[in-house]
């Protein structure tokens, strides 16, 4: 057999046009015809009703527990995105974000309420909810504390996901807010409803009536199967583009208000503070945002030659329009390749080819939405904030390829 | 509150236009202000690195083990279809169809070999693999041996996945084949490829080279994260909208060949029995099919009113064009909302509303495909083939709504 690295490679890059991996070796013609691994020589394992990963992919999530063991559930447990790829986050690790862990509710007791400014109050059991005629659609959640982590002053040499796992991606199924609200009747004074949450730190939100009969969905499924307990089971609000903590998880009650609520959660946290001191609230959309998943910080490149620059890219205010790479810290940009760009408020795969020549490298991803927003660099957002805001942080990213094929987080 | 039931339900539905479940109940006010639920007073679950379904939910494959305990991993493991919603499978429910368990692939030890009619044999580690430009695809998977339990003499009475659920889509991610092929050079009299697993039952099958060279799929990655071992870890192909098994799982070698192998796998199974006694070969492409899952087979109606019909659909000769649903047993037809029609060779999901008015009614779904290919009906598929045949059934299925909402499996 012919060694890759060392034969046609010339004759294969010219004749292919696409940029190989160099990685092929030689290996023996009559090896492929024999059976030689142990596992090719035994009865295999019996089916399973509900599978798991193979033992040699173990990823998880990346835990932030502020309160340690004393409050296990509160915090936040980011996707490892830099071990994911297409578009799709799987639900066993989709990224969670919670305030007091996630509650045991049995759905047979569980009631959601619709009351307030309405003609008609109204409790529906998830059975009644499940009745509705669905839709599902595909669209990602972030945290708006998503990457604060990569605000802290030295950048921190963990994996992707770890800083910028805040979001995920996933089909959801359900049916439009609208359709429970048209039912109960809303009275001309509402103007915005709050969402409460069945966990025992009533997590709540005011949202704007507008969004809530626009493309709220009550959400039951996702990827498919319902949803799981730590995304909110038995229901779910999903507020596509808009801060994930509005999505509410577990829900409870929907009451129509003439005004916002001003709740603990939208008062005492996430709220963007400026450089005057004051502080922004209702900053519901997620900005256009884009990460670089591989390389990512803590990988190592195992030798020269191709290597394909991926990540994910997403806007809350509707569909991608546009990622360029630059590998040399934004000086110059290439347009990437995108997958999933016909979707509004859905994670978007990017690709680009790359040739490391071994040299030392700032690889940057730069989104642009259908609005023509651009995310923005570094400097610039960190100058529109207080030193201390830790929310809605969608600057550009950068990872340093060093010379021995180390990826490390800088700031640039 | 009002109970909605027998309340302004008139007044309702001409407000909305749409069809709502009247199964939201009535309610007191104070009762949604009030922390009522268990759940609601307890501090929560901390967080898991990969997460399982709810408790309340213990959705799993169903279980065909002809062999039983002698070899509990061949035969198939069925998609609980009557359970899901939306286009997506996760991947812990994807059917399964093994012929000798699934093997335990040490990541590190496993090759895959491309010989025979090549110019450079070649033989690839899976991180060499791994190192490749990618693409993601959402795109449906069925065994041809799906719905064969639905010829037994008797309508078995067994949920919807039970008989269909050997179906299933995923976001696959890998790289073309073609790149492959291209780099080991193929010879001109190759016209076909042998794709052999590394299972002990060593499956494999012949494949026309066009396919190959076309829309054939290294697949790495399923709904976003490395397939799962009964999928094929670390690498399986993945040949859109042809019989199941000629996505060779656990690939580990391709071999370029003049003529199809005639393999054990497609001479003494996977062919189509004729009237005539004569055995059909290599029926690659699966026809197009539909079956309504929501209701289904022993599934039952709580009530009289709104129910949604919804179901799969799908085609392996493209895009699925249309489904149209019947509540009469065919006798009349109207046309189902779609979603993810513009994806070819990916499950479509249908819905219809319906008012079941509490007498007998016999649903059944029927697909056409964009080549203008219509689902037949059972009567039509059965003259085709031998009463034995067991593969390839794409016939229409029937579900019949009993007086007291109980709905059958019957043969019509």
């Amino acid at each position: 057999m012919k060694d890759e690295r060392q034969g046609n490679r010339r004759a294969f890059l010219k004749r292919t046009a696409a940029v190989v991996s160099g990685a092929a070796v030689a290996g023996g013609a009559r090896a492929a015809e024999l059976a030689g691994e142990p596992w090719e020589r035994v009865y295999g394992a019996g089916f399973t009703k509900y599978g798991q990963p193979s033992r040699f992919e173990q990823i998880g999530r990346h835990l932030g527990q502020p309160y340690g063991e004393l409050a296990p559930g509160s915090g936040a447990a980011l996707a490892p995105i830099e071990a994911l790829d297409g578009v799709i986050t799987p639900n066993s690790v989709h990224f969670i974000r919670s305030h007091s862990g996630t509650p045991d509710i049995d759905p047979q007791a569980h009631r959601l309420y619709i009351h307030g400014l309405v003609d008609r109050p109204l409790r529906f059991s998830i059975d009644a909810l499940l009745r509705y005629p669905r839709v599902s659609r595909i669209y990602f959640l972030e945290c708006s504390g998503n990457s604060s982590r990569a605000l802290t002053p030295q950048p921190a040499q963990v994996p992707a996901g770890g800083m910028h796992g805040n979001v995920s991606c996933a089909e959801w199924t359900g049916f439009p807010l609208r359709v429970l609200l048209e039912e109960a009747g809303v009275r001309p004074q509402a103007k915005w409803l709050l969402a409460e949450g069945a966990d025992s730190a009533h997590m709540s939100r005011s949202i704007p009536l507008e969004k809530a009969l626009d493309d709220a969905l009550i959400a039951l499924y996702q990827n498919g199967e319902r949803l799981r307990p730590e995304q909110g089971y038995p229901v779910r609000l999903l507020l596509p583009g808009w801060e994930g903590n509005m999505s509410v998880k577990w829900l409870r009650r929907i009451k129509l208000t003439d005004a916002p609520t001003h709740t603990k959660d939208e008062t005492s946290k996430y709220t963007d503070l400026l450089p005057d001191g004051r502080a922004l609230q209702f900053t519901f959309e997620m900005g256009v945002k884009s990460v670089i998943t591989r390389p990512s910080s803590t990988m190592k490149l195992a030798e020269r030659g191709f290597h394909e620059i991926s990540g994910i890219a997403w806007s809350g205010a509707g569909r991608v329009r546009r990622v360029e790479v630059s590998t040399d810290g934004g000086k110059t940009w290439a347009d990437a390749t995108l997958l999933g760009e016909e979707r509004p408020r859905a994670l978007v795969r990017f690709r680009h080819p790359w040739q490391w020549n071994g040299g030392a490298a700032l690889l940057q991803s730069r989104a642009t939405d259908e609005k023509g927003t651009v995310q923005p660099p570094r400097r610039d957002w960190l100058a529109r904030y207080s030193p201390d805001n830790r929310f809605h942080n969608n600057s550009i990213v950068t990872w340093s390829v060093e010379g021995d094929g180390s990826v490390k987080h800088v700031y640039a």
